[in-house]
């Protein structure tokens, strides 16, 4: 049953839809509360287990995000589903509560360079404005997954270091955070540097507590998907069509396009629960709404006319 | 020296540029011999070891491809570097031999229906049809490569299965053949297929003496280089910009992208003689006189303006 192909063992593998905020956040034009609304339920068709909805930041900040509390409460909500949203403050998770969501994102990142342009705070500043939210969320027991951006290279201060990375999953290790989620936001990541990271991580974070957030604009996403596999990660986010883009290379590929994922882990026999077929169309819809070409390949190739697919 | 990283040791990598045959033979617009030369000796100065210049099939048959002749006159070669080209037939030698090619590449397929479709004749014929080719080519010492193509999928007869390669493979061995090059055509292999594949031809190739032709048409191409990687793979075929697209799927991608290869070996730390940023740059440069984009996330993210290449 759980004999290994291509080094990987036979274990589901979980994957968390991020197109909804992370992917639409990065995208020019702004959708409806309909459309969210009509991708969210397609996506929840689809079979992902977790689904990132939107963002309880403020509304000055990210407008195309304004309307999540809308959206949460009419979506189709499948029993089993998580759906997720971002939380910055206790007043984002008063508001999150409002919308009953089942889990709670916060963020920092692996360098103050990065914190300090993207949200005017130190790491250590981050973590303090988000730890009552860890300690509220606790009580209400809503598990909390907490974002570490560019875990591999920074945009603004260059070439990470993996114990910078451990340093901040320490810190968030003792602040309480449950579940870890590693971003390689501009997408430079080598293989290699998924084995660099799991070892400077070794006794603190095992490979099955975290989730790997890349990014496929050079290329290697999922070169990288397939050695996290092999050291034991089986959780990943992804986006259906790659939405978002990457707001540090413009016009190129940003995100993991899910299906692109999903396809991979069928290949190699890894249950995802998700149907493939489903969510590149999902993405052809989505990408018609907002004017775009998918960027996963998979869409691009498998259309429903496709003889090859 | 030798130490593995994400499971790969450091023996360095062979990349066969085919752009100039198998991607430029699947774009719609014809270069002149002028570009083509451009485009070749760029890719020379980007460092490949092995340029796939032309075919010496007949001009009725690919008339993209008839000016092989006057475009091995006109590059500059640079010693140890390898100039090769297809050949289909006697005739085709003859003319290989007159450009003095350094190897010559004949081709066949894992499955009938391919090959019918492809040049009208069974797996069996074109060997027959290759064989005097191999006899001649060993009498004037010029190596043979033979591709094998469809080893994962055929479009015409579906999936196909590893001891079908295995006894195409095994045939080309017994008529001669010095170097095996396995295709996966429509782009559909899994990094499980690499292993089944490997496996198959235990015994009768070894993993260094095969080279993957990949597709990148659902995005797993550069895991399954990877794979090919921990298995002791060390010779690949790509193509600058993705030149090529799929036949098989219009409008998707088809040859993996020579750059987004280089730079997972940089990043596994293989040496490859490549310098990246050269062949994306190639890329753009051919992709401007296709007057179509590169189909590389490498070239589309890392322009000489992007701040994070």
């Amino acid at each position: 049953m759980n004999a290994s192909r291509a080094g990987v063992t036979r274990e589901p593998v979980h994957i968390c839809e991020v197109g909804p905020r992370d992917g639409l956040q990065n995208e020019t034009k702004a959708l409806s509360v309909d459309d969210k609304v009509a991708f969210i339920n397609a996506l929840t068709a689809s079979g992902f287990p977790e689904i990132e909805v939107g963002s309880f930041v403020s509304p000055k900040a990210i407008p195309q995000l304004a309307d999540t509390a809308e959206v949460f409460s009419r979506i189709e909500r499948r029993p089993g589903v998580i759906y997720s949203a971002l939380v910055p403050n206790e007043r984002g998770f008063e508001r999150a509560v409002e919308s009953k969501v089942d889990k709670v994102c916060v963020f920092t990142a692996a360098t103050d360079a990065f914190t300090q342009h993207n949200v005017g705070a130190s790491i250590e500043e981050t973590l303090e404005r988000f730890k009552p939210v860890i300690v509220a969320s606790r009580r209400q027991q809503i598990p909390v997954r907490a974002y570490i951006s560019c875990v591999v290279t920074c945009p603004y201060s260059g070439r990470v270091r993996p114990d910078e990375v451990k340093r901040v999953a320490l810190r968030l290790l003792e602040i309480g955070v449950t579940e870890l989620d590693l971003g390689d936001t501009i997408g430079v990541a080598s293989p290699a540097d998924i084995d660099r990271l799991l070892e400077a991580l070794d006794g603190v974070w095992a490979p099955s507590e975290v989730t790997f957030h890349l990014h496929d604009t050079r290329g290697s996403a999922l070169a990288c998907v397939l050695r996290a596999l092999q050291l034991g990660v089986r959780s990943f986010d992804a986006s259906c069509g790659g939405l978002g883009g990457c707001p540090y290379a413009p016009g190129s590929s940003g995100n993991l396009a899910s299906e692109d994922l999903v396809y991979l882990c069928d290949g190699l026999g890894l249950s995802t629960g998700i149907a493939v077929d489903d969510v590149a169309e999902a993405a052809r819809s989505i990408c018609k709404v907002l004017s775009i070409a998918p960027r996963s390949k998979f869409a691009s190739a498998c259309g429903p006319q496709s003889p090859a697919s």
